[in-house]
């Protein structure tokens, strides 16, 4: 059937989307989500069809992507005829049958879901079936291996390469902004790409762009490793396993991550890593609660690594507890430029030693950790840092007071004496994205008091930095909700730890979703 | 935050969408299908983010279903919020997690996809999970109530209500046009909805829509039923059950149907059924492939019936081969006509006997199949179609030569001489819908020989009806490659049945999910 084309001015942000009238599409013999192939001219794309209920006869809505491609200008011609179903929707449908995927199956999926031929209603039951049915060892090389081909692969002409990862879920986790100088400074060479935060208050690059630029391109980063043997820049210029992104669009909305070995693993193979640690941070409040846990999931990463010819070391470390006292990207960007600077909380320093220690064990030396602090206190670390921010074209003259926060606090008293028990990592969490972290870089939390320290009734615990009045008092009020910090006499002298509600909240999204 | 309204021109079906600039969303804290507030003065409305990569900054777009409720036009300023989630997702994630649910999280599931709350993720997670965690008759039943009661009702002020059902399968059956007449000529109520095809070359909606208007609204079907006690009418604009429409939009991509039970229920609850006679067609090439699997579905009819107050008998029907000999809207129309005319197949005759003298049982007559067939041979139920045909708006003096077939045709012959051995459904259907089926209501299949005929080499074994050269050819051409009619001599004699291709072809959606 002829169309004329009509320019939404809208990108989908990547996906291929035509909008066609009701009746138009009944005559094709399409229903929504059905996938058609547009021709004008000589060029054919596949795109999703998006079925309005009263949208001009005759007339093809095209979004940016689709015009990009195709360059019909609005009233010219294109013809519109069904296409086939892609032969992944039937690995899809086996997948929801509960069979095992082969390689070549998966594959199609991952090639299909990066060239957009499939709709969300087809991904998300394929997240969702795998999620449900879990996946094999053999599956999850599979979709890594897919993962990193259909993107881009960066080279860095140097070897080893080392990298460090988190599973995250702990607030106020600065470590990478150490380990990487640490590990860099002692002459390895690491080139570290990070995240944004979806659900938390800050990412490793939200932190990290406190102190210099972190959207670098591939060739930048190139030349800031050769430079400094290391960087600090955002994973999400570079298009490594694009797949993985496309996936997490899906996953976020529904809480589930079933690909959080694939997401993780594939991004380090596309850059190259030949040795790297994994901290799986344990404990109530974190993502693995018990070291039985960790240990089976450091089992899969380790296994994975070796068909991926990667050495994995993987750390487990008490996740009960946000990291120093920090949470939010200014206030934490500051902690991290301290601690390096000598003037930083034990739980950091001991954190950031360990995963740099098993690096250099990995390598060869003994000592790791006791290498790693030797480093820190020789300030060579501070010196990689600041020539990291340089690079990255950041001012490396940087002081901690230097970096703004706040301006807007509140001091949260305790309400009783005894000792710090228990920390909510979520609902910290919450309260920091409340008072604006982490788009508001100078908002967030900073602790007072942590676990086992001692609290006089009236000592403040923790205190909300916040630009803006109206966020600081709607922080302060779900703080008061939440009662994010435990404070009690001896253990046994009070037993009720809270009641639950009748009505189920779900105040907002778990951060499963955080790489 | 505020933004200009501007209004895309697009009506999305149903769904309440806005769509938003990447960077305003990241403003506001949301994602892609996050929910989000809009208040224009003092209107309130939920709608789903789209969010676009390249949009006008501090531009909320609208489409047709918010600018209904909002009433705010271009260029007018409104405030977007985020939403709070649906409570209904937290119940979303439990069947995901394999929980049963229960009544009261159903019917907050949903209310909120009536209410358009869910994006099509949320949705497609949610039949993917019913789909592989299976449902327990509790929750079948939760559903189908939250699914009646979220949609319109229809009281018939006469009592009781015969209905009939099939779960549909098998093409060219027409027996509804045979037995609602039948019925409805011994006295009884029956008012019967119907679907078009969604994958099958023809409805009852499409097969009664040859002979007259089936599109009546609840005020005529009404009027319809009082006046002959019967209906042919289109379910699809009576907003019975809507749930169930919004969730087989879902359900329809991903080829699956968790909600069968419900889905069919639900509809003759809002009609108010008292006596349902539900037809299962079984065998190879029908949806149910075994009396066991008829019978343990039949049981899930009759005690979902009781906990409805509806009286269910499941009649078990052979599936393996078409019902009489045509195929097409109006091919079927002038097959049912002229059966109640008496020339008809003995296969549609005994089927449509069958099924209203199982009513006629449920009503305390004896000998129901006896009765039904005395009732077409005395030609009231021919009359009583014409009754309905009339006051739906048709012709009643129709004739089966006035209705238009082909133009176009081309008679198949057989290769071989023996007998037909089997007949595929699935083939036939899609040779028929190939040729225009259902939405060139004259195309279609009519078989010269079903299973058992003797066929002697170049005999005619179908012919293939269109209303255009083109699509007369590519049927043809589909036909020979499927090859839908086998012709044996003795069993045994040709032992090969087909050549499995190496590569998996999926030609077209199988019809599971046809009412």
């Amino acid at each position: 059937m002829e169309f004329n084309v009509w320019f939404l001015g809208i990108k989908s942000g990547g996906k291929q989307i035509i909008v066609i009238d009701n009746e138009d599409a009944s005559q094709l013999g399409i229903h929504s989500s059905d996938r058609v192939e547009v021709t004008y001219k000589n060029k054919h794309i596949i795109a999703i069809a998006n079925v309005a209920a009263e949208f001009p006869r005759g007339t093809l809505g095209i979004y940016s992507e689709v015009y990009d491609k195709l360059q019909a200008e609005n009233g010219e011609t294109v013809t519109v005829r069904p296409a086939e179903r892609p032969e992944s929707i039937a690995y899809i449908r086996e997948k929801i049958n509960g069979k095992r995927l082969r390689p070549k199956e998966i594959e199609a999926i991952i090639m299909d879901v990066v060239e957009r031929h499939l709709s969300d209603i087809e991904l998300a039951s394929f997240v969702t079936s795998l999620y449900i049915h879990g996946t094999c060892i053999d599956e999850v090389e599979a979709l890594t291996k897919a993962m990193v081909e259909t993107g881009q692969t960066v080279d860095f002409d140097k070897g080893p390469l080392l990298d460090k990862h988190s599973i995250g879920g702990v607030p106020g986790d600065k470590t990478t902004i150490l380990v990487i100088p640490i590990v860099a400074a002692a002459g390895f060479t690491i080139p570290k790409t990070s995240s944004r935060a979806i659900t938390s208050p800050a990412g490793t690059a939200d932190r990290v762009e406190v102190l210099c630029p972190v959207n670098l391109s591939c060739e930048e980063m190139q030349k800031v490793v050769k430079k400094t043997n290391a960087c600090l820049a955002w994973g999400g210029a570079l298009d490594l396993a694009p797949a993985d992104d496309l996936l997490i669009q899906v996953e976020y909305p529904l809480s589930i991550d079933p690909l959080l070995l694939p997401s993780i693993m594939s991004k380090k193979k596309a850059i190259g890593a030949d040795y790297v640690v994994v901290d799986i941070p344990t404990g109530r409040g974190a993502k693995i609660k018990t070291i039985g846990e960790a240990q089976s999931l450091a089992q899969e990463f380790i296994e994975l690594g070796k068909r991926l010819d990667m050495k994995i070391q993987c750390a487990v470390t008490f996740g009960e507890q946000p990291i120093g006292y920090a949470i939010g990207p200014a206030l934490e960007a500051w902690e991290a430029l301290s601690t390096l600077m000598g003037k930083g909380p034990i739980d950091l320093v001991n954190k950031a030693a360990s995963l740099a220690g098993l690096l250099f064990e990995m390598m060869g030396i003994n000592d790791g950790a006791q290498k790693a602090k030797d480093i820190i206190k020789s300030g060579k670390a501070e010196k990689k840092l600041r020539e990291i921010i340089a690079a990255q074209g950041g001012n490396p003259d940087v002081e901690p007071e230097d970096i703004e926060t706040g301006p807007e606090t509140i001091a949260v008293p305790s309400k009783e004496e005894g000792r710090v028990q228990w920390i909510n990592n979520m609902a910290m969490a919450q309260i920091a994205r409340e008072s604006g972290a982490p788009k508001n870089r100078g908002s967030g939390v900073l602790l007072n008091k942590k676990l086992g320290d001692k609290v006089a009734e009236g000592d403040i615990i923790y205190t909300i930095f916040s630009e803006n009045t109206q966020k600081l008092n709607s922080a302060e009020a779900l703080a008061k909700n939440l009662n994010p910090i435990g404070v009690t006499g001896k253990f046994g002298e009070k037993m009720l730890m809270g009641t639950i509600p009748t009505k189920k909240v779900t105040l907002e999204k778990p951060f499963i979703l955080e790489r």
